[in-house]
């Protein structure tokens, strides 16, 4: 299985700043665990500053094989449009992921504009969000002829 | 370590009626297969349309010694601040669940008055979030002295 | 024909108590005033307190064999959720009563979060809600081959 | 008793479009069946597109001598303050009715501004809605000394 | 000077009902009262419980050389969008009247959707109320040259 | 008879200022013109930037012996609720007057929180307004043994 | 083809009023105009200022064979639920169509309750919104058997 | 006179819990003061975390010859108007309490869905909150025959 | 103790008007009473129509060594941000009081902008009201080493 | 003359995706039916998805001599007022359109934040709704010297 | 240049309370720091708690040949129409200024009702809110003849 | 000290469009100006209509050196919470600046999704704005250990 885990905008500083609510290490050093503990599967990552990126990307997705995208939309969670009609438009399976728990956070963060396309959403578990939304995945496509 | 799955309002009647939301398995075979996944650890169940009931099992779960809650309040996610204020009152993690993804359906179901006292969310993936849950409660316990 | 009349919180106090607004019968009276009316049919009458026990009742209802639940669930009409998701659980008809003209009184009587998952509501006849609710119920059942 | 089935905006339309929500007899049809099931009581009919119209129809009703009005105001329901004062201008029952559960149905249609002013209300039990309205009237006014 | 008096929807029924609110004399005693008062001008009545009516009337008051119009909308007022631009596309005064303290009354009463497009708001006086508006037009039309 | 005419807060620098919105005439031209209106009745006229103070002068009117008190309150309108409490708390009637027409200005200005316990209200008629409600007054006063 | 070119209230002023929101030529002359631009097609032309009547022309439209509507309902789109169902009731395609760019004039204006049940909506230009979705009406049927 | 101290949903937590909202004494000692406290006075103290037990302790304290309530409805305070319709079906006192400020607290915690039909309402001050409510039930009932 | 007794706008008006909210006697007897029931504290009594007044009164409070305030700030209550920052801007503890039961009256006298930094608020007890406030002030200072 | 049709956010996704709602045609064919239909204008066509990507084509339309704008600026339409400022900042004409009819699809799609500063608004016609747009421009700049 | 420092209710205590918020630093420390900044202007400073004052203070500012009025209206800044509406009737510059970020604060500071008549904001610098606000005054005045 | 001056979307149309709101000064005329005037500081400008560039610039400042942003976001500031969540990642003071006084334009601009993780607000001043801030960032750099 091939997936592609796609970061938005700032998660780029995660290590640096806001250490009480992201934690000590870098983006770099999760992706690197992330690709450790799934040591059978192939894990792509990419992350941008860019709205638009990300659609491009969430759009390549499919024909570039990924089986599934791990979301963390990061600010754009709460108003791009433009990514929830990037994930509708395509068919594989994008779960939304979240390191801290949003919804114990600022108003603003506990309404999400693109959790109705995604599969599902999993927030609050720091690092193991990504961790366990590519186990969903896994078990998602494992178990893909079951009807729910 | 001691998990206890708690299931609130309505959901004794999954795999009999909503097939197409809540699959065909009953709640029953649900649990024995989340028993047959963590084989290393203790799973309890219980699951009650009372939302005092509901408030109760949280609170004695500390002291019967539970490691963490994996809770699906049904309906009451939507607007039982008692549930609420029973999680606020212990300390073991609760994780909030739902196999839908509540997100994608009615209007009410997009607000839970719980998120805010939990330690992270999981929804959408069917049997698999308590699965996932249960992996959350697991590594978190885990690696407790890690900061987030 | 089996008919459950199935009653929610402080409708036990009908007839004692705002009898501008309920009357001066007990609700005991009604009932038995609607077994007459009902004479070749089964009527049951149920009532609690408890938002749970609604919930199971009516969640046995299919399997206890009643044709349909006439449903006046007092003040839970307003927020339970969780009777929502009983009713939409059970594939027999239910009719939403009510004896006061709800939307005549206090603003937060407005809005019932059930209505959209029954079959019909009345409201506004006193006691003579529930004969016209078993009324519809008959016609309902005897009539339905109709397409609406 | 004589009673005025009073149709508002679009009715005309029943059984011609729209099968799925209101069935396939015309109102006329319809007309013809109320008629007969309460052979014994003057059942007269009246159906305008005109807001104005309907509300000179129930300003009315109380010299002609009616005892009391079924109304169907369609879409009027929703925005007719109009109307609303014609019927606080009467002194007989009005009946509010629908044919479909208007609360199964798009947003707008939940809120009707005439259900305040009228006697009680009745809907989602398609023509039948008109007969258990006539029933209504019928317990009503054979029991006018009760004090509910 | 020629003034029209325009009643709206129900507002024939004054007189008849709700003498608590509109009191005891019907609308044509008080147009006769109205007569009298103003007996150097020409008063002239209008009423009609259709929307369209009203703004036709309105529409065709300049030509016909009314220097002014009482606009009494009845319920239209609140949500007569139609007589609201009827108003707007006439050069003439236009007086919005209310005979009883609107704002002491329903909250839907609060809103008027005309007052924004009226000459000025009069309300709360019973019939007087018309009288005043006509005393008010009188004044405006005599001092016009004034530049508030 | 004897009238208060009561202006608030910033009603001052009526006639210096916002000409094209309240004349050119000053608060003591507008005065005069009202004394000289009404020749055979007491008018007194009391302006302060204080709201304390209008409220103190409303409580005393009564046992100063005015028959009735004409109030342009400003900009207290608006959100004045000690005001509205002052006026709920006297038995003489209190005319609310605008010399513009406040709905069609500023959002903020559309809602009073005193119409509700005013007599009635006149809006729109530049210093009219003031002499118009004076009429209001003397037709009240003298009609009130009428019922509405 | 055969088209009816609908128009609601207060658009008999067209021309007359408001010269700079909607140009200075009458219905009459753009009614012309149009006719003359759609030399092969056959245009009929209805304005009313009655709510019922412009429900009761949708609803013969189809029986009269016209192969669609392009109607301006002036003030009644934003509150006419009752022309929304006339509309949702027949077949053939209904263009809503305004000469001036609405969202850029009143609040009020922003809110179309037609819209979700038209074909599609063309505003802001002139006399050529008519023009324009006369077009569009010959595109959508030359090419109806594409499938969007 | 006797009293009934009334404790809902996770009140049972108190002492244990959120001891800087709560205190750190158990309910059972709070309640062991304030029997101490009222030692002419016959006080019984009722917790639960169920509603519906909730509301059948209220309906029954009139017949067992309470002189009043004293509660503190917990969480169920914010939605239950299942409780609120039970203190409305009697007629002895009941006083709602809260031991902490609720207004300094979440936003939730403002909205009270019962004080409308309590006596009146005291909150924040700890255990003292109920003594405060058992003297004024003291003072109210000894100068019933007062006026307010 | 020394406590000041501080109320707003309108109070000097209780007992004159309204009695039947705010009972019969006048703010003077009720201040005298007060004194008598307290006879071992210093009690002083302030009113003001003015807001500024309110503020300067409680800012002083602390320096003329006050051990704490009582305040019924009338209409204030539901729009002066200036009244609740004097009130955070100093230390000493200051109680909310009502006379009546302010949420079973209008909806604007629902919120309160100064709850939040009261320590607590008793309303609904009448003249009494004062009397627990005082008793609270008491509990609250001899306790004052406990935590909550 | 000469256009520009600028697609924004997922519009390269046009007949790839979601072919119910945006047709089964790639947006290169839809283009070169374009360019054919209009084979005596200048059509240029740019699609982005990055929002500065359109601001700034916006920007440039002008200094390249462009007629006007056809835009369809896909979810951007819902919330970016950056390209609501970039229109604002052109004098050239931009009309905004969308393929599918907006106001039938989801809650939020129903509100566009740049209509206000477009000339016009066409949508629900598929591709036609550039052709149509085209026209539009065509007819508005051939009649530049008409007042509306 | 002459500038008027003016400080609205409880800016007296500026230095004594809240000095988290707003410093150690008296008002009368700060005013005379502002003095030494702008050795060359002259500078008054007024502050009041009545709200009254403040408005008389800025209708007279112009008169007394004031060039500006820097104008911290503490918590009146969110509410008083009034001073927004003295603001409004003056015609020399005023800037609203506040030494906390107010949009870092309570939701209620978070609006302003005097933003809208006044010259331009500065917030959020401490007592060098005031100097900036001063440097503001001086800068606007010397480019008075500039177009912005 | 080193300061960014960070020039969000349509900036870079300053003094080419819309010059009675924004000046007849280019961007880099304004931007020389400020050289100018902070002849011993250095000032850096960067103006882009991305907001994943100027996400990333504010991400880069610190490390660049920079002592504090001026960030005039235009249009972003009133939904990009990705801006917010930048200028939050860094430790380094950001000011926020407008031109024009958005208070008084349209009702999305009275909205700042970013000014709570600002230090303060400066807007109105036209190119002022931007000098004011510099002042400002030297002011609080100077006394930087003073507590406010």
């Amino acid at each position: 299985m091939k997936f592609l885990f796609l970061n938005g905008v700032n998660l780029n500083m995660t290590g640096t700043r806001e250490k009480g609510v992201y934690g000590v290490q870098s983006l770099e050093d999760i992706n690197a665990e992330i690709t450790a503990y799934f040591n059978y599967d192939t894990c792509e990552f990419y992350q941008s500053n860019s709205e638009g990126e990300i659609c491009t990307q969430i759009q390549k997705a499919e024909e570039e094989e990924f089986d599934g995208i791990i979301l963390n939309a990061g600010a754009f969670t709460h108003y791009s449009y433009a990514i929830r009609d990037a994930i509708a438009s395509v068919d594989i399976p994008v779960i939304e992921v979240h390191m801290s728990n949003v919804h114990a956070r600022e108003e603003f963060r506990h309404k999400s504009v693109i959790s109705e396309v995604c599969k599902g959403v999993i927030c609050g578990f720091g690092k193991y969000s990504y961790i366990l939304a590519g186990e969903a995945l896994t078990l998602l496509i494992a178990n893909k002829d079951q009807t729910v």
